[in-house]
Formats: C-alpha cells, structure tokens, sequence
C-alpha cells in the first residue's frame, strides 16, 4: 500500500472538495450533493466559465477557480468523470442567464457526460458552450487532435475563457479563444515512477529502475515509448524535437511554456530541465513570453513532468497575461 | 539510488539557479560567479531584500524573487549555507546606497556565513540587517525561540519585508515588521517519506511503512517522536494541539495558514488536512485570514507537510496582502 495521509480512502475525493471550499475561505462555496464549488459571488459575470474532470490531478481541478478564473468546478471521483447530474446542477448553480462555456479534458467518460449534461441544460433553457482540451502529442496525430488527451494544456484554455469573459466577451467569443488557444497548445508528458489511487494503494504501472516512459498520460496511460533513463539535457532534447515538430513552430514565434510536475519530481529538477528546454528555445530562436513551472495537473504522486508550448498570437497573449486568482496560479501578478 | 532526472549530480545546485534565472526571462540575472540571482531592474528600491540559504528546497528561495518581492537570491550547494563570498557580492550586486535586509534561516551554517558577509559589507560601508528565523517548534522551547530551526515561516517573513520596502519603509522599520512577522509565526512538520541528495541518492533518513516521524526538520532532521501513521483527522488533531498550545493563541485572533508540501505529498492528502485544520480553527474561534497550500519550502521529495500560523496584527496582515510576483506563489492577487 502506497502510504497516504488520508482518512476513509473511499471518501477521498469529496473530502479533498471540503478541503478546498474551506481554503478559498467563503469565497466558494461547495454545493451539498456533489463534488462541486461555486464562487460565492458572480456579480461580476454574465457568461460563466465551469470547469471538471477527475479528482486525483489536484491542485487541477479545485485550486482553479477565482476572480479572472473559473466560476464553477465539479469533479468525479478519483480518475472519474463526474455524473451527468452533478454537472446539470453545478451548470444551474452558477448561471447568470448569460449561458455557461465549460473546459473540460477529453477523455470518453468527461465527453459523454459533459455533453449529457449540456443536453440537460437546454432542455431547462440554459446555454452550454463545450471546449474539449486535445492537447497530448503522445496520442494521435495532429490531424486528429479529436483523438488526442486533454493533458496540462487545459490550464491555458480556462484561463484564456476566463480572461475573455472577464472582459465581457459572450458566448460565441469566448468560445472562439478557447479553441484558439486549445488548437495552438502541445503537451508531451513522461513518467518515471507510478501513482496511485487511494482507494487500493496500488502503483497505476510499473517501470524498471533505469526507464523512463516517453508520452505518459496523466492517468498512468502508456506512451509512445519506454527507454532507458538518460541526462537531463538529452531527455530535453528528444521531448523538445518531438514537441516542435508536432507544433511546426518557426523562427520569430512567441510561445507560453509550462513545466508541470507530475507529483513527486521535485522543483529542482524542473529548474534544470528548464534550463535546456530555454537554451534549445533561444538556439530555434523562439521567443518566450512566459514560464510557468509547478504542480498544475498531477497524477496523484507520479514522478515525472510535461512540457506545454502555447503558440501565441496578440489576442491569447493579452489574455493569458491578465490577472486572474486561484489557489495556485500567479497569472497578471508581475508588477 | 533515488530515480531524478538531473545531469551531472554533483553540479545540480548550479543548473537549478541557471533554470530559475531563465524562467524569469530576463527579469532577474544570475551573478555570473555565484548560485546567486538579482532583479535586473532595481529602480523602484531605495532598500533591498536578500533571502537565501541550502538548494535542495525548491522552489525557496530562487521562486521569490521579483516585483513585490525579493530584490535578491543568494544559494548554497545542496542543504548547504552560501559562502560568505558568494553573500558579499550578491549584497554588492543588490545594494541601492540604502542598506541590505537579509532574510535567512536559523542554522548554524546560515548564521555564521550571513554574519560574516554582514561584516565585510560594514567594511565596505554597505548597512546590513540580518533576520534569523526560527518557528519550527519541534526544536526548542518558545522562550529560547533562537534554538529553534527555520522552516517555512520564512515566506511570510520575506514577504512582510518586502513589501514593507516597497511601501518606502527604511532599514529599521523593515527589520522591525519582518522581526515581529518572525515572533508571531510557528511551525510544525511531519514526515512519512525520506528525500534524497542529488550527490548520494541515499535517503536521508529511514523510517517504517506504518511509521510518521512528528517534527521532522527540512532536512530530514529527527524530530519529536515518532508513531504510528494515523487518519489525516487524528494526526492534525495532535499537530494543532501542539502549535496552539505552543503559540497561546485566543479565541477572536486571526491567522494566516500555510499548509506546504515538504515534496512529495500529493496536493489531494494536503486538502484532505486543510479540512480539519480549518474545522478545528472554526471550533476555537480563530479567524483564518489567508489561507496557501502548495510546496514552498521542500526536502527533495520527501513525503510529509508542515503547518504554520502567523498570528496576524493590521500591520502584518495589510502587507502580507500586498501585490508580490514571484514563479510560484500569488501574493494579492484576488482582484
């Protein structure tokens, strides 16, 4: 058994929502039936901007909502879709009349019961908009991102929702930056040690001592290949080729980047794959805007890290750049 | 050895400085000589702050540096002290004409290096103000709080000083906010898992797979006791007891709360603790005022967390609200 500080592993997931709702101090609120949190005051919004998925990828998806971020968060249980029933409700529990854009991963279980659900809510008058994130190079091809998991990726299409709604935008264009941003973002994950779930405390996979499993997914997923552990510097190297090729990127792009800790790899190692990561960057001539490096989407305690690249243009730029408060996330802070 | 993804083992505190310098993208230079980094734009600082102490517990310190908050960053190898050298010039480097604040932790190492280097700057007609802080209360008792160890604390007490500068405070009134900040903040940690050196990969410590280790130090340091790992309620029952009991809070007084990742606790068992910390706080009456859950203050991916309460006054308080952007944690960004 993986050792956790937990109580009844079983109930895990709702009391991680408790959890939450209780740091955001007043400011969200959860609902009493589901794993899910509402901000306590939506004066400022007419579009709202919901958020979900599985629990266990924490601080994704609770520690994502705020002023400038989400609106609403509903989670399933650990690795799980939420039901089609708590998504309807957290969709009647945060409308303003102005309709609801939902961000979500695209996974078969979030699919189905996220479009349920949006189903559900036209029937009772509200308007549901769906962004699916496809952003994992690991799965697919680039002309099938519809075949592709929604990875780290995710974190840049709600904010660019939120930004945009903060500044008024409605439905269709908000909408329309999001899938922007959701086309332009690549993620390429590996892993060299396993998660687990709380509920069996058993490892998600199992990896030899010196391999590492290029193109993880964020559920323990396998790759695109396992090969042995090498440098830092020439891990870099081949995830960053396979990143860029993907991506077609060119000369004179602006980029956003985020290094994402899959759990248990620890933030020096982050440091030092970003040290590359800048130094093949700056070789391709490609410009970075921005930098993110932390725990954003984990796969509970996974060692291992994903690379994200965000294709930017002036528009997805101004409004990854404006604030916007979560838990975690420092986004509009510089100055 | 302990899987990490690193290159050379014995250079892993230089690469890490190198990549924190190139995630700030220019806003911060790394001295060319030294693990030290200091904000390439200084013009808004009459005083400037320097923190600094052992690598290995990233993202402290090279994570605090930048608007709001540190003006400099100054780093050993591994859970070691900086040189007095390495200190000196990056107080040259970072010195305005009004004086250095430096914020360190409370080792034997730390004290020594931060003290000499405070000597060679007197020499230098530079002023310096060093403060040590010491809220871990698994070492010492609270009337000799100066045998007590640094733990995470020290974010609170760096930010306070910093933006008490940025707010024009001078030298004396800088030391005595950040001074009162460190009085009012204890801390206690709690480890399930060893971290591990780059150099070695060995673990830093061996405990049981149904062992906890009750104020574990950052680096791995024995603490009060050890037993047998509890339900997260039964253990943050124990743990509050101790920091109430050592801090005299009363009912009516208002804190900030910093629950942190000591590495490689997932973000879900850290909500699962903000729960009942929150539920016991609300049971005594004491008003958490900010609540920051995440990895601060890190022991490589050692499992376990800490929990620290700064006794908050209006002055502590409005500055710890104040905007700071650093890469990792949101300092006054809620609107």
């Amino acid at each position: 058994m993986q050792k956790k500080i937990i109580n009844d592993p079983l109930n895990a997931a709702v009391e991680t929502m408790e959890g939450f709702a209780a740091a955001y101090l007043g400011d969200v609120k959860k609902l009493p039936d589901h794993n899910a949190l509402v901000r306590s005051d939506l004066s400022d919004r007419n579009t709202t901007l919901l958020i979900g998925g599985g629990s266990g990828h924490e601080p994704l998806w609770g520690g994502f909502i705020g002023p400038g971020l989400a609106d609403a968060v509903v989670c399933g249980d650990v690795f799980a879709a939420p039901g089609p029933d708590a998504i309807f409700d957290t969709i009647k529990a945060v409308d303003q009349g102005a309709g609801v854009v939902m961000v979500h991963c695209n996974y078969a279980g979030d699919n189905m019961n996220f479009q349920i659900a949006s189903e559900l809510a036209a029937d009772a008058g509200i308007e549901t908009k769906i962004i699916r994130v496809w952003d994992d190079i690991a799965t697919g091809t680039p002309d099938q991102p519809a075949d592709r998991r929604g990875l780290a990726g995710c974190i840049y299409v709600l904010k660019v929702a939120a930004a945009a709604i903060t500044n008024g935008a409605g439905m269709d264009e908000v909408h329309r930056l999001a899938s922007l941003t959701r086309d332009r973002v690549r993620t390429l994950g590996v892993a060299v040690k396993p998660g687990s779930i709380p509920a069996t405390g058993k490892p998600t996979f199992e990896i030899g001592d010196d391999e590492i499993e290029i193109g993880m997914g964020s559920h323990g997923e396998p790759g695109v290949r396992r090969q042995k552990l090498t440098s830092a510097d020439t891990l870099v190297e081949s995830m960053m080729e396979l990143l860029l090729n993907d991506h077609d990127l060119a000369q004179g792009d602006r980029i956003a980047l985020m290094i994402n800790n899959l759990g248990s790899t620890t933030f020096m190692e982050l440091c030092i794959i970003n040290r590359h990561i800048s130094a093949i960057l700056n070789d391709a001539r490609i410009e970075v805007h921005r930098t993110d490096i932390g725990s954003f989407l984990t796969t509970q305690e996974m060692a291992g890290f994903s690379i994200s690249v965000l294709k930017l243009d002036n528009d997805i730029s101004a409004l990854l750049d404006q604030r916007g408060s979560g838990l975690v996330m420092n986004f509009g802070g510089a100055s």
